[in-house]
């Protein structure tokens, strides 16, 4: 299901290809979230023109709506959004333990000052069985589980399932977090024997690895999901309270994952900005989700080769109101190439037009896309260490290879 | 600038050319509102993918931002929009006035039991000169008139320029309308003076006809306006209270045109409903504006060969939520034959994804398009009588010509 054809000498960087049901996803790679059967403002033939092999649904909220059972009659993910190549599914636990904790969305992935209440619903109840909750689309009580998350994700008939997980924020105790590790151990395997009873056999599972910010943890959370035989292994939970306590804890959990599960692949859960990418596939990481490009473009924000300002440019703000030039000179996107100027992108922003959404978000879905090649092709030219210290200091995507 | 290739035995449609600035544009044609800079949810090799050859530029909106200086330097709107065809701007005056009076744009294009209040701005004073008001932008006192109108146009430096007018509600007295006629006159005059001194001789202009539903004062302005030097005429102003007044006001001036300026170019503002533009092009109109295809499409109502329903399918409602079917089968838009089905854009406009607005709207755009190709066709093949019934017993465009 996955081949190794490059490794970096210096680094546990690999480049690979992932063997899907619905094809073939080259590695290094990041994966554009379609949270609700869509990649936001974008048709799938765009996404597919931008470069990108692979999209990641969510299963939380497809569980809600449409539901299993109608998802199930329209014939899956793939063909309810018209979307041919592989899908990766979340398992619905990160959005579940979310509604638990405010703001733990944010918590989890070091984002610091933002604002809590991602989500509406409400935890009713944690148990060994699962999650009741409501629902934030009708207040209606609902429950997800091991094996209902698995039966979902069965309905979605995607590539890729993801394990039933519970996440944790950076806040909680040492001890909550390694006893609500172990039940993801727990977890892990009735999501295992649910997919081997039940299951398709073209759909590949990953285990997710927990632990918090606890070396110990980590290593025990490691060794189990190795042991399993799950098909690849995520990396979930709280990863610290800042970007460089996260690069620490997924360089430390890819650093045990050489050693116990050298050849699986590995999956790093909702991280994606610039320097998280490249540092990541140095750890060791296969593939990325995250809903930033999306996110940002969408409100305005392009993805620029600018490391002092976290390679952001906010078109929304005045100062680009005259400026008549792309985003970034010589990006092939269709903002750049197609010529639109930052003063068009700041005006259309303000006047709240969805083509403006639509532009810059292709553009930093383009932006990424294009450092993912530089990065697979930085490896199997032997070259990663000058190429990601390149990208690093500035370079645009394109240049260092 | 207009030609004229066929024309209709049995109504006064006609089939023709006109040759603009930046390439020609076939009609009878609907030409999709771009009103701030965009044509909403798409960019402009969408709206060309879909067969236009003219958008329509909202002079009012682009007046108070980017405003005249900025969109000189940089250089005119189809430079900014990146659209390369032609461009036909509005004077102003609809939106300007329609603050003066609530829910005027309904009155004035016989919609009923539609919320008043489309604009956020007020009229401080109309006077001889034009018409002081406040921005809804920023709350600024602006002021536009016939000479900065055309100045506004100029800088946008678009196709087709229409002249400044004063657009009466159906409330308001004869006396009021016939006063608002003679300014509307005066100001044509002005509009035109200022246009042979400063204006570009690559734009034209088009003079409206006002009047309100009285065919003594629509015959006045027919007269004025064709007396003038304007390259073509549009129809503007009150056309009753109801759609089968409408569609006499309509006859009426047509014919009156007919009479003393038969070879210049008609268009007829703000209307584009699918038996509008039958009727329309019947009665001998040319170009057609309106925001309805795109304004119902991002809202999830698609165009489908229902006269007993407006055409009109309101994909929100519960009834598609499981229907595994395009909109309208053998349609070539993207949404259609990209496979996606009711239910996804069901599901898809329920959860607000942009996707949809996107695809809903490029469908009803689509279905236009292939509706006016289908009254063009007809024009030139002698068949219109035929085409034109069975376009409004609800064949689907493509099927009757």
């Amino acid at each position: 299901m996955f081949t190794i054809h490059a490794r970096d000498p210096r680094s546990r960087a690999r480049r690979g290809i992932l063997h899907l049901a619905r094809g073939d996803v080259a590695t290094p790679a990041f994966v554009p979230l379609a949270t609700r059967g869509a990649v936001k403002t974008l048709e799938p033939r765009d996404v597919e023109a931008l470069g990108y092999e692979m999209v990641l649904g969510n299963t939380f909220h497809l569980f809600l709506a449409p539901g299993p059972e109608l998802m199930t009659a329209l014939g899956g993910l793939n063909r309810f959004m018209r979307w041919e190549r592989p899908i990766i599914t979340d398992s619905g636990g990160f959005q579940v333990f979310s509604m638990g904790h405010g703001g733990v969305a944010d918590e989890i992935k070091a984002r610091r000052g933002a604002t809590p209440g991602d989500s509406a619903g409400a935890i009713l109840a944690i148990e060994e069985r699962g999650v009741r909750f409501r629902s934030y689309l009708d207040g209606a009580q609902r429950f997800l589980g091991p094996e209902s998350s698995m039966a979902m994700q069965a309905a979605l008939d995607s590539d890729i399932a993801l394990v039933f997980d519970e996440c944790t924020p950076f806040h909680v105790t040492r001890d909550y977090t390694a006893r609500a590790m172990e039940r993801t151990h727990r977890w892990l395997q009735r999501c295992l024997d649910w997919h081997e009873d039940r299951g398709s056999g073209g759909q590949a599972v990953y285990g997710i690895v927990q632990g918090g910010i606890e070396p110990d943890l980590r290593t025990i959370s490691v060794q189990t999901v190795a042991a399993s035989a799950c098909d690849g292994i995520a990396i979930g939970g709280s990863l610290g309270q800042d970007k460089a306590q996260m690069h620490g804890v997924v360089d430390f959990t890819t650093a045990e994952l050489a050693r116990v599960a050298p050849d699986r692949p590995r999956h790093l859960l909702g991280i994606g900005e610039i320097d998280d990418l490249i540092v990541g596939v140095q750890a060791g990481i296969d593939t990325f989700d995250c809903a930033m490009p999306t996110r940002l473009g969408r409100h305005g924000t392009a993805i620029v080769p600018d490391p002092e300002r976290r390679w952001r440019l906010d078109l929304v703000k005045s100062r680009w109101r005259a400026a008549d030039e792309p985003i970034l000179e010589g990006c092939p996107c269709p903002a750049c190439d197609g010529g639109f100027s930052r003063a068009y992108l700041h005006y259309a922003l303000r006047a709240h037009e969805m083509t403006a959404a639509r532009l810059v978000t292709q553009h930093n879905l383009s932006y990424i896309a294009r450092l993912m090649a530089d990065l697979r092709a930085a490896i199997a030219a032997g070259r990663m260490s000058e190429v990601a210290a390149a990208l690093l200091a500035g370079a645009p995507p394109g240049t260092a290879v």
